[in-house]
This record gives C-alpha cells, structure tokens and sequence, in this order.
C-alpha cells in the first residue's frame, strides 16, 4: 500500500472536455472518462491518491481513485499540492463542526454528510461524546485512521462506533465490520428538540439515528396537538414519540421489528408519553387497520429507500403507490398526510405525482402545504444532484 | 348580464382527449382544447357560467369562461348540478378556515390561495377581524357579492378591503380600483410568531403583507444569534426586524421605496429593537456596502418576481446573478445566504443554477441547508405547478 503522506501522487488524465462537469463543481469521475492511453486506470490500486488533470495537463486537485469501479475517482480537495492528511481533515472537520454549532444548539447531528461537507465516502454522526463514522469507498478506508485521529483531535470523543457494516462497501471491495476506538458505549441517549430518545449504536439501523428527518419532525409538530396520529415504518419512534410529546391525543406506530418497537415503547415511557405498537408489514398493517374502520388525524409514512437501484423502480413506485393509497383511507374527512421518500432514484415530482394519483383514485382533495428535504446538516452540494435524497411532503387530504 | 344563480349554464364542449390534464385534477382549460364548433366561445360573455363537458358529452364539473383569453374557463366545481352561489362559497371558505386553524395560533394569514383552495382567480389575506381581498378575473369578478356575503357569514369581519388593483386584472378586461365593505381601518396590526406588524391595507404592496414567508422567517431564525444581518428588498421589514427581535447583533435594511424603509423603523420601535435603513436600487446598495468594505453575515435577498413573463427570462435570470453575487460578497469566511424567487418562470433548479454558477465565480464553497417554499396557507395544488411559486435557498457560503 502506497504511503500518501510521503508518496508524491500518481497523476490521472481526463479526456478533453471532460473537465466541465468537475469545473462545475461536481467530484466524481467516471472511467469513461478517463484518457486511459495517457494514463491507464490499472497503473492504481484501489484507494491510491492521484492528481487530477484535464486533458491539458492543468491540474483539477487531488482524488482517490477505484480503477474497477464505473465511478473511478472521487475529488478531494481542488489542491494538488498540499497532502490529505490529519491536518487536512482536521480543517474539513472544523468546518462541518463551526456549521453545525451554528445549526443545532445540542451535540447531537449528523457532523459529516460525505460530498456535502467535502469529504467524499464518509458519514459521521454524533451523539454527544460519541461518534459513529460509517466508511463507504477504499479511498477512505485507506485513510482511516487519519480520519479517527483528525476526530479525536476536533471532539476528544468518548468512543468511536466504526459502522462499516453496510453493503454498498461489497461495490467497492470492502468487507463488513463494526470496531470500535476508544471506549464507546453500545447505546447512548440524544436529545431531539427537547426529547430523549434511546438508540442501539452498534446494532442499530444504519448510524443509530435518523437525523435526516429532525427539522421535518420540528415542521411536524403543528399538524398534532389533539390528533390521532399514526406512525408508520416507525423505527425508534421519532415521530411518533415527539407527536406524543407534542400533544397528540392519540398515537399509534407500526414497524416490521420487534426490537425497534421496543425501543418506541422505552423511548415513550422516557419521555412520560405512550404509543401503541403494532409488529407487521406495513401495508398490511395499514389495509387492516382500514378494515376495522379505524381513523386517524394525521399518518405519517416514512418507509425505507423502496427504490434503491434504478432498476427496481416500477416496483417501488407502485410500493410507494400502495401505502400511500393505505394511508390516504385511514384519514378523515380533513387529515393530514406526511409523506416521505429518501429514495435517491424517485424524486419529488415523481412523489408527487404518486400523491395525486392516488388522492385521486380515492375521490380525495389534496393539498400539498410542506415541501420536505433531509436536514440542514446534511448539506446539499449544488453541482451534484447525488447528495439530495430525502423528499417529502406534508398535504392536506380532505373530501370535496 | 346572466344571473348565474337562477340560469342554467350553458355547455362548453371539449374536443377529444383534451379531458385528460382535468380528469388528473388540473382547473384550467385553454382555447385551443374547446370543440369550438359545437360549442362556440362567442357565445359566451366575459365570466359567464358554463357546463363543461368532455368530447362524449360527459360532465367535467361548472367552469367561469372568458372567451377572449388562452385560458379560457377554470373549473369552480367538479359538479355541475349545484349552483356557485353564497353558500357554495361559504363551504369553500369554511374548509379554508378550518386548515388555517390547524396552522396558525392567530388569526394572521392568507385564508384563500386561488386555486390552491378549490377558489380559482381570488386570494384572500386575513387580519384579524379585518380581510383583503384580491379578485383576478371577470368570473370572479361577476361573483363579487356572493364572495364578500360569504365572507361576512363565515368571519363577520369588521371590514373588508378590495384590493382590486393589480396590473393583472388589466389582461382580463377589468378595471384597477381599491374598494371598502364595512369599515375596514388602512391600517392595521398583525402578529408574525410574537412580532408585531404594521402595514397598511389601502395602499401597502399587493394585499399589504407577505405572508408567504412567515414560515420560512421562521426557519430562519435559527440563522441569526449574534448575527449581522442585512435584509435586502425589506418592505416593511419582515425578515429583518424579525431577525433584530431574534437576537441579531445588529440589522440593516434595504429598499428603493421610503415609505416600506419608515415602516421597517416603526415596526423595528414596535418591537423594541434598532434596524437601520438604507434606501436605493439593491443592487447598487450591495455593491457599495462591498467597496466600503462592509460584511455581514447572514444576507436575505428577497427581491419581487424579477422574471414576470417568460421572455423576460433572460433579463431577470441576469438580476437574480448579479443580485446573488453582489450579496455573496458581502459574506465572511463563513456565512449564510438566504436567496428567494417569486417568480414563477424560474424555478427551483434554475434558482439553485444561480447560486452555483456565482458562487463557483467568487471561488466561494456553496452548500445548501434549507431549501423554501411558500408558506402552509399558500398551498399547492398538486395537479397545477403554476399554484407553486416560491422557492429559496438557506445555503452556507464559505472559503475553500
């Protein structure tokens, strides 16, 4: 394994023109890309550090590459020739941190959401005096152990929680683990807006927490003082339980997992509140409930990326198509719907269009009044599309 | 002139498949999608009731036609067996009540969004007891009575004013005029989240208050502590004396008109807090703090819809740059930009363009937080995007 702090970088070409999009401010390169002739992909190993140039030889900054891979180098900084090393992620880390501070007035956020903080292939989340980072492409692994000492340096962490369990890291040829550094606990507690909330960090989905979703819950919490709301796809309860905590007069939350409605009933009883669980698939869940001749006020439908490759779309606009349809018949006359999708390949107009067909299809009145996105701490880069996932809408659905 | 309430409507057929945008929700009907042989415009006059049907004859609900214009009918009503009479529009306002209930805890909002609320061609603010009403077409136009009766019995208003002066209606054949019902006071107080508002109603812009930004001023809020904040398009200062009463260090507004710039002082004083005015084209404004070399750190370029038409697109996309660029500048190391279009040729991709193409130019790093759109009380109908037309950006502007 080459030494980045010592080795000098092999240089990677682009073909010409290819440099517009990275001009733009885009960071990745595709191997298509590539002027493999002048400076050929299987010269790297997987990670390497390159020095980017246009086909001119004028220098683009310094990336990590994946010979093997369709998207075969990532941007790291527009310098050559200053080195990544702790230093350089000290400074990126201060920067995501002086945000952060700016944003949330407890320490518990996502610090470092990947291209949007200028750190391509990482997530960190915090949770007070303990941080869990999550590792996606070689070129970080290689460096990771600047990175847990770049974080250290910044937050003098309790513990780290090495999430590098999640199968996108099999794309790039990284194996699956949990490690720890330091000293971390295997669960902690994080304040949301005022709430506690209890959360597995070593076995949790994903980092533990949905932080993307924190400044929705915070519009949400209009829509519930006296309502019956209901929670689907519900995980630990974030917005069941702040509905509680809010004022609902009622709440109700469904989830396929045992242990993370157990979790919802832990984090209820923390916060004095109550909501009834229910274990099932979702949209059966919801089918039954209409069955029964149930209501609710206010149903708030949350699921997981349901498209996660562009392949899988039709699929998954019809699963969305579905549960929003379930979801629209357990409201009365005048409810409140919150619909989410963090599929990167449905985008909001395509929610949308769900929404209306299916309000629609039902004889409903729909209006759209929030528009939701993932968080401020999960900062959009404007040149890439790839960085914004989460969207969302809160609508009215009402008869007539 | 028809009595609509005692005739029956005369019929407008469609051609072929040009039911299809209105059975997906959409209200609007252009003239080039009318039978016209079956059914001639010239028959009808200007705000005329009719039965609009679709090639097969088949119902499509009760339309107001003007025969002279593109947009020739909007659709009042999916049913054509009911009159639009006062009681009509007394369902329509009490559902339209019945959500701002849901959203607000005081009686300060936009209480009908045109078409957003079922009520196309009619926008209603609300006051507390005092109402402003803006028709925009000759079927409304005709409905008048019926509107202000319905008004009356839904909100017993002490008044209502007729802000029937927007260059707009001129497009529709009718006259501009400002009109009272009851007795309205000119002026009024309003309260945005604990602040308090003076406006005037008789001849503040459009319908005397921006209420499509409360809720984004809200989110802002957590932009502000200890904060230099400037505010530019001000009006009468709702960003920036809310920024001030949200603990800014200090707050500086701008705007050409004199009289907005003596309402952001009165407001300021109401409020206890100290914003200083500074009158002028915004763009020269910002270019001149610049050359002082003056910061701030949070900047609101706010402006009115610079693009109008869409010919003008080019024109206005220019402004919007140039404005955008100009605020940049006066951004520290480390600063926010909140940047917002009202206008409806530009949209939200196009706004984000912008931001990137002027950030990239000043070699700033760019990463948007919060992304805005009109308030809950403006909803969107689902199946129209000309009903969206507010879009923003809270974006992070840094070094390197």
């Amino acid at each position: 394994m080459v030494d980045h702090r010592v080795s000098p970088p092999t240089t990677l070409r682009l073909k010409p023109r290819e440099d517009r999009r990275l001009r733009a401010g885009h960071l990745w390169v595709y191997s298509n890309e590539i002027d493999t002739t002048a400076t050929p992909l299987s010269a790297f190993a997987p990670g390497d550090l390159c020095r980017l140039e246009d086909a001119r030889g004028k220098s683009l900054g310094l990336a990590y590459v994946h010979p093997k891979n369709l998207l075969c180098a990532r941007l790291l900084s527009s310098r050559s020739d200053r080195p990544v090393d702790t230093d350089w992620f000290i400074r990126r880390l201060r920067s995501a941190l002086a945000l952060r501070d700016r944003l949330y007035p407890e320490p518990y956020y996502r610090l470092v959401h990947g291209e949007g903080d200028g750190l391509p292939g990482v997530v960190v989340d915090r949770y007070g005096d303990v941080l869990v980072v999550q590792v996606g492409t070689v070129g970080m692994e290689r460096l990771k152990s600047e990175i847990v000492d770049a974080l250290t340096v910044v937050l003098q962490p309790r513990g780290i929680w090495l999430r590098n369990d999640g199968v996108a890291r099999e794309a790039e040829g990284l194996p699956l683990y949990v490690e720890a550094a330091g000293d971390p606990p295997p669960e902690v507690e994080l304040l949301e807006s005022g709430v506690r909330f209890g959360t597995a960090l070593d076995s949790g989905q994903k980092t533990g927490w949905f932080y993307d979703q924190r400044d929705n819950r915070d519009r949400f919490m209009r829509y519930v003082p006296g309502q019956r709301v209901l929670d689907v796809f519900c995980y630990a309860g974030g917005w069941g339980v702040r509905a509680a905590v809010g004022g609902a007069s009622q709440v109700a939350a469904i989830d396929s997992s045992e242990p993370a409605l157990a979790a919802v009933r832990a984090n209820a009883q923390t916060n004095g509140v109550v909501v009834e669980t229910m274990q099932g698939d979702a949209l059966e869940r919801l089918k039954r409930l209409h069955a029964e001749g149930l209501e609710f006020d206010v149903v708030v439908v949350d699921p997981p990326a349901l498209v996660k490759r562009r392949k899988d779309f039709d699929a998954g606009f019809g699963h969305y198509a579905a549960l929003n349809r379930a979801a629209m018949q357990l409201l009365p006359a005048d409810g409140i719907l919150v619909s989410c999708s963090c599929s990167f390949h449905l985008d909001e107009a395509q929610l949308q269009r769900v929404l209306l067909r299916e309000s629609r299809g039902l004889g409903r009145r729909l209006q759209l009044l929030e528009t939701l996105a993932q968080g401020a701490d999960h900062p959009v880069h404007p040149a890439m599309p790839e960085t914004r996932y989460l969207k969302g809408f809160i609508a009215h659905v009402s008869d007539g």
